[in-house]
């Protein structure tokens, strides 16, 4: 899964107003974590790597957000200087590197003229590759972080043919096609904390945001709501004749929303790290909208495009590889419409996790 | 100075075999050096950076003999396994590091296929900035390799609007223009040398690959002999009117060919580096051409054109940025001509010193 690169209309640069939302909801436990980190270890740099940090705004918000927690922290505990940051920005090799890295000389020098010098030396690097992969020397990160990456999955699990007319979990979803999404997202989560437990140092941190959802039993609403919308529209498409059934039918995402029950024991069957917290909190589709006193969107043509166009930034690659660059345009038209209808009526809702580890000293 | 990005006709990518050619005969000392680093330390990772890598194939090139020389002495050594290698590819924030990290993973294919499995875990990383800055924290690199970079100075040096007429040293150059420019490397290079010295561990190797000259004495033919063909083809487009005469005076490069003497001095005045050695050895201005029992070009078409590619995709951004995108594809024709009169008559070179260095105690 790659974002949509540069910054045009589409690009994740311009759309990622929603990524923005969830992440001021997750700031606080990010920056405790790399605080408290901060303070019991006092590492003369500390090495940060930013797992899916894609290509938008939102890739040095974070890095910033730590470098200001950390600058506040330092002098209040009596240390002489600050300490050096060395932050990695991982992504897939073909995430727009170029347009993240045109932006750190402006970054830095907004930063210092808006906190004043108290940040110590601070190096970025970028680091193309897949987080199901080693990434990083043996022992040699303090921090992790990864914001809306881990719920995308290494690969579309297998076996899961009968997942007709459905592009992701759905409650016309057959038994197996649930059980083979759970599975893949133990597999690939097993996977991912072993390898960043070699790459970490013991007692370092890690802080994963990604959607979730909050009822431990399948079907739950809160998990498929939001792509069966997807299922739909392009079932329309199908009707219409302007998909054929069988993409249709072939199609499923790479994705999966665990509740916290899942994580919990996952974490615990690897073994190397101690869990220390997960939060869960829902946010509007439509972030966006003021929903004061109200059950639904006022605007839901405007409520509609808005949704479509933070779907589209992150989705589109991997519907044009599968569907083709002509259908996209009625697509995603067709989307913004059908999710404008649902906004009009209700208030749904996605489930985002916070789960918050420390490197235990298995190893 | 960025270099042309992407892989079309005039690009860097397409046109760096007269730098591949200079990079075979430097690999020997770059090879040597890493070998010897090796075994006086066998660091449990090797952190390596290549500063200016540009986007080309020979980004990569240098990594992979780097990966090779250890592969073959590690086993030697007795050592159970190959270090890791961490790799960080830097160059200006304008580079095109896209290139680069898509071609990676192919790159790592391809050299495990060659190679077999005798490489240690490597990590590719990208660190857009100037070698001017600070790059890396504190005390993090074991090797640092610089190929055909550190001959661009910082800048324009200071108080050369005399030089008219000249894009760089030549005959006509008054004399304050030839010690500006020696001024502004000395300083240049002394704080290269320092800010890598902050970064380097002790006993870290540094391995700088640059244009330079035979001769200590200024003007000496073969620095300006090179550029100097740049300015015979801009003032005949000044004769023309195809470029105003006060746009070629104020057009000088920001870049310096030391000659060893100059370089040895530097390091020891600035301290931190014992030099090894400084290797210098002359390469024909069209490394494409077969010169057996002969004293000058048999197509001088051709090996105009070949040159003047070369030198394009170096020096094309500098060119555009001072006289405009129009002027761009006439001058490099016009330059490939009369590049292409010079070989047919006489068979020029530019020189290229190697200079290997131990970072020592003090510090």
């Amino acid at each position: 899964m790659n974002m949509k690169e540069g910054v045009g209309e589409n690009s994740y640069a311009k759309n990622s107003s929603y990524q923005k939302s969830i992440l001021s909801r997750a700031k606080p436990f990010i920056e405790e974590t790399i605080v408290e980190l901060y303070n019991r270890t006092s590492p003369q740099c500390l090495t940060i790597a930013d797992l899916g940090c894609s290509s938008g705004p939102n890739s040095l918000f974070v890095i910033s957000e730590l470098l200001k927690a950390i600058s506040v922290v330092y002098q209040k505990l009596g240390r002489r200087s600050p300490p050096e940051f060395q932050v990695f920005l991982n992504d897939l090799p073909e995430n727009d590197f170029n347009t993240i890295f045109k932006s750190i000389p402006y970054f830095f020098k907004k930063f210092s003229s808006e906190n004043g010098q108290e940040v110590g030396p601070s190096f970025v690097a970028g680091v193309p590759g897949s987080f199901y992969n080693r990434l990083f020397p043996t022992k040699t990160l303090n921090f992790v972080h990864s914001f809306y990456a881990v719920h995308w999955l290494s690969q579309v699990p297998q076996g899961i043919e009968n997942n007709k007319g459905n592009v992701y979990l759905a409650r016309t979803s057959p038994s197996n096609v649930y059980k083979a999404y759970a599975e893949q997202f133990n597999r690939d989560f097993s996977v991912f904390l072993s390898l960043r437990s070699i790459e970490m140092v013991i007692g370092g941190c890690m802080v994963i945001t990604i959607k979730g959802r909050r009822s431990l039993n399948l079907p739950s609403k809160d998990i498929r709501y939001f792509w069966e919308v997807f299922s739909k529209t392009l079932s329309d498409m199908v009707s219409e004749g302007l998909i054929e059934e069988a993409k249709l039918d072939s199609f499923n995402l790479p994705f999966y929303t665990p509740c916290t029950e899942e994580v919990q024991t996952i974490i615990q069957s690897e073994g190397s790290f101690d869990l220390n917290r997960v939060e869960t909190f829902d946010v509007d589709w439509d972030t966006s909208e003021d929903y004061v006193n109200r059950e639904f969107v006022c605007d839901k043509i405007k409520s509609g495009k808005f949704v479509a166009n933070m779907a589209r930034a992150v989705v589109e690659p991997i519907f044009v590889s599968h569907f083709g660059d002509s259908t996209i345009e009625d697509l995603f038209c067709r989307y913004a419409k059908d999710v404008g209808e649902i906004l009009a009526k209700e208030r749904p809702m996605t489930t985002t996790l916070v789960i918050c580890m420390t490197k235990n000293e298995t190893s």
